[in-house]
């Protein structure tokens, strides 16, 4: 079966969300954040070298970063559900939005995230960099969501709950 | 055939890299970062509404986000090289890292950069946030590398590739 390392406020809200979704069994496993340093308890460490979460272990497999968890439960369990027929545009969004919400989208809002949590957010970087990147990245989204119900087109896909994580931020 | 719209010093060296690997032509379309902002001109914006790079064309697809244009070229053109057999624990491997390199690798590397670039480099979240999360990744990416005389396993793959480019950074 299935056991999702669950942290608190953090990416792994979306793994249980496509196992609910698909109806998959799973155990939950939950840490808690330090509450001053806000990073995850160093028991995470014994189940992926990071320390971070997401992480799922299914059997002997132990999978890390949400883009890579999704893609297995999808392909392992989904029979076909949550993700556009192969060979289709819908297909190359699914991927592309797949990689995005975490290789694009998270970025800048993780780095506002800093720059606040240390104080810095008045700073020229901020003004300069962060937000103009931030305000880019949420206007290329409702953009991009003017052109169809999904993400990924006209059906909801596992690539809306990866992109839940940023739109939640 | 393929257009790789690509900026200097940016992630699209590695889509040239496996396109050169694969012996795929294409079409190259050069673009050069503004030397007092860094950023990419502004004529990158007509070929993505995001203006970065890289982008490809291929007929009437545009596609960006490196880790969305490995997966297309390989699959699309590679006729199974660069990529391990389905179900395979290497391609779990593969996934996992086509996705941390830009979801989990190179965030705190940006973020290194704009600190630096803004000058607040000698600054708590850089010794206290920044640094450690770049020790953490490399030490972690070292012990992989020790398991595996590639990332994914016995066999170079396109996951090297894509991982290039935090390793070079």
């Amino acid at each position: 079966m299935i056991v999702v390392h669950h942290l608190n406020n953090s990416r792994s809200q979306r793994v249980l969300w496509l196992l609910e979704e698909l109806g998959i069994e799973y155990e939950l496993k939950c840490y808690e954040r330090d509450r001053e340093t806000m990073l995850a308890p160093p028991s995470l460490r014994q189940v992926h070298p990071l320390g971070k979460s997401p992480v799922i272990t299914d059997a002997d497999l132990t999978i890390a970063e949400s883009g890579a968890i999704i893609e297995y439960i999808v392909n392992r369990y989904g029979n076909g559900r949550l993700i556009p027929p192969p060979g289709t545009p819908e297909r190359l969004r699914y991927t592309y939005w797949l990689h995005y919400a975490e290789g694009s989208a998270m970025p800048p809002l993780v780095m506002r995230l800093i720059f606040e949590l240390f104080g810095i957010g008045d700073s020229k970087a901020m003004d300069a960099f962060i937000a103009p990147q931030i305000k880019l990245h949420f206007d290329y989204i409702e953009g991009e969501l003017h052109k169809s119900t999904w993400f990924a087109g006209e059906e909801f896909t596992a690539a809306d709950i990866q992109m839940s994580f940023p739109l939640e931020i």
